[in-house]
């Protein structure tokens, strides 16, 4: 039934009493324009929008909402890649982009206190100024939100030193469907004092309450980096290098892996020079962030040669300069260039146990170039986590793409990894959550979403 | 009414029929022999112990104590200091110390799949024999298991570098309420796979389930450890120094602060010489966790002559030898010694911001003093993760021990601190969770409760 025009939806009026009428967009096609472009056919322009300005006014939304039997979608930066944020049918969604204001910057502590909506580059920014660090770093780092990635457990490159968002999130608060807003702003390192409740909004992808505010913790600012990138005679020396990385170089904060096929890809698309004379299987690049910037260089080139001695690296190059630093980075950051050219394409982000990584990638490849022997599949990732990225593309029909994920997620379960690493699950992995959770630990996410979100009005069919 | 002796009791017939005679103890004074002696008065023999032998057998014991609605206390190393696993009236004690197994070290992969009951020591012992370390380290390492320092998130001396027990936890099994062994027994770094459900078992203290296996993440070991103790002039020196150390050395293992009156006590009762000349407000003791002795050393020394240079150190002495370091560490470690010389105590292990840590100590001291002036208030702790601890004694009556627990926690509420960063709530906490969780947050713990122990047969009356 269309709504009579001349009498106001009483679900929006109840909004716009709350939330001020510039705070309730109808028809706003805007909002999805960013959204990423994991399934174009299945998106739908929300037929209406909110912008709270404050953590209340997102609790009283959500009541809202729940009263009126309302879907709600949270969305942060538009930057997901698992189609979480992408409004469904009916669907009014909820932006986090006016909770913007960094409250507080603890210089004693290094914590910081901030809304859900500040970009990840913004508080990067005002961090340093202050005199801090603040490690999380991803490719979406100027669209990106912080409450997004809070709510998505975000990774990145420097998880090796520094954890996932979960290890720098101090504290939450937390706008729960019924109405409540749930305060656990925790400003201390350590505190056992029950059950640690953010937990449950960490990596749940606003499944179950939308976070409103964070308190975060800093790190001291790293005055220097210093990069390497080498070429390795076999992936078993990778896993041999990162260890002894680990054990000898306290300040290794990135440890990434690219096999030979990734290089020739990234290479060919950004008409990159070869960086050696002659190929390898696999390839390494390695950050160290420290203080004393000559001390730095020369413990990690002691350390490549006693590797180049072992048999472990085949050569290396390491940056002088800055500029050095990012042409061997350059290869790593043709990841976007590459989703872009090998489109329609799979994308994975899975975790692998160090012990089968190389069997496989092995198989997977194989078997992927058996099926698919037109198609580019790149291997690349975080591997010090045991973050496995696989490109495979393009594919032209959706069937493929679903044999294409089908395999992947199978030879993911087959050595009991995770179908996602850092990307979260959304709508995207949803039907594959089965390869990575028990059907018990599937039961229990569900009751605890039916526990706060008994209507299941938030971000429905997300994850579960 | 007394069972008819002649008749056995369905509920042991139960138990003995699942776990054989031999596991099931009736009468067992032994059980609470090792509790920790939070309350001598309050302690009580259980009248039957079980000694699982398998995970299975855990989750078959909880079901038959709901069945029979028969509460239960689950046992560990009996090392805790919240009083959590000392039996009340009435209660089955389940202990775990039959299921001791080291199940796997992955050498690879750099992880140890482990049963609860395992030692500590035992598993940092044979972890090294592998080529790894494991972390975590506190003092009780001889008697605790390793699945009751996931149930209350231990800490220790190396949070600074290694974070606690939760960020060491890679996977979980646990045995829920219901009789199901949940099994989340993850292996991978980076798992965003919907909501991490083992956070919810880390800290909550066997309110929830009983932690039954765990995937343990290993760190490469270090060769060498360096070791400072050094004098400040006061305890702004020591906010600046533990922030330059974090930046400065990435090697930082321990950030220990104790204050003057803590170290007048610790040597007179160790009968321990003073390390300096002459006194000071304030002492740090530092360690460095490297490969490379003589450049850890070398870097530790050049980073306090700096501090020296910029007045944040007074004086410091840096151990050459591993009995130097034992030397220093020894001041730091009367205080099990403390403990039982101040009976009956008051002891606190609290997490305050680090910017209200002066302000919160000067304040309680000079509180305390007034109104106990003939009690040594020593204070001392993990500062490096705003952990500090409080001891006060000996007092007489549990009236005044009750007056110095209101005035500690107080205290910690009104700067936004943790009545307990380390040790938990157990029973002893029970009554001042309100001044760290707000009513929400008890109120949400509770319906968790509800939902995964409906009878409340599991650890009950702990926490909540």
């Amino acid at each position: 039934m269309t709504p009579n025009i001349n009498q106001p939806d009483p679900f929006v009026a109840a909004l716009t009493t709350v939330l001020g009428d510039a705070s309730v967009v109808r028809d706003a096609s805007v909002a999805s324009a960013h959204a990423g472009d994991w399934s174009e056919a299945a998106r739908c322009t929300p037929g209406i929008v909110v912008f709270p300005r404050t953590p209340q006014q997102v609790a009283v939304t959500l009541e809202i909402c729940g009263r009126f039997r309302r879907r709600v979608v949270v969305q942060g930066g538009l930057t997901g890649l698992a189609g979480g944020a992408t409004p469904r049918e009916g669907e009014v969604a909820l932006s986090l982009s006016k909770l913007d204001t960094i409250e507080e910057i603890d210089t004693i502590g290094g914590t910081a206190t901030v809304q859900a909506g500040v970009i990840l580059e913004e508080l990067q920014r005002h961090v340093e100024e202050e005199g801090w660090y603040f490690p999380l770093d991803l490719g979406a780092r100027g669209s990106c939100q912080i409450g997004g990635n809070a709510a998505v457990n975000a990774g990145g490159n420097r998880v090796i030193r520094f954890g996932t968002m979960r290890d720098m999130v101090l504290g939450l608060e937390v706008a729960l469907p019924d109405g409540r807003l749930l305060s656990m702003l925790n400003r201390v390192t350590k505190n056992t004092t029950g059950v640690d409740l953010k937990h449950l909004f960490i990596g749940s992808e606003g499944t179950l309450g939308v976070i409103t505010r964070l308190v975060i913790k800093l790190s001291p600012q790293p005055a220097n980096a210093c990069t390497a990138l080498c070429e390795l005679p076999s992936f078993d020396a990778a896993t041999r290098l990162v260890r002894d990385a680990r054990a000898r170089l306290p300040g290794l904060s990135a440890f990434e892996v690219m096999w030979d096929d990734f290089m020739v890809a990234a290479r060919e698309i950004q008409t990159l020079r070869p960086a050696f004379d002659a190929p390898a299987p696999v390839y390494a690049l390695m950050e160290t962030l420290g203080t004393d910037e000559a001390g730095e260089r020369q413990q990690l080139e002691a350390f490549l040669a006693d590797a180049f001695d072992r048999g472990l690296v085949a050569d290396a190059i390491v940056a002088q300069s800055m500029d050095d630093a990012q042409r061997l980075w350059a290869y790593r950051e043709t990841v976007g260039e590459l989703l872009s050219h090998l489109k329609p394409h799979a994308a994975f982000d899975v975790g692998v146990p160090m012990a089968a990584m190389e069997r496989f990638v092995d198989s997977t490849r194989k078997a992927l170039t058996q099926q698919f022997p037109h198609q580019r599949h790149l291997f690349f990732g975080h591997i010090g986590d045991g973050n496995l990225h696989v490109l495979s593309g393009p594919h032209d029909s959706a069937e493929d793409l679903h044999r294409v994920e089908d395999l992947v997620y199978r030879a993911v379960a087959d050595v009991g990894g995770s179908i996602s690493a850092e990307h979260g699950i959304g709508v995207v992995k949803r039907d594959f959550l089965h390869h990575s959770r028990s059907a018990d630990e599937i039961a229990l996410m569900q009751e605890i979403k039916n526990l706060l979100d008994p209507a299941g009005v938030l971000n429905a069919g997300r994850i579960l």
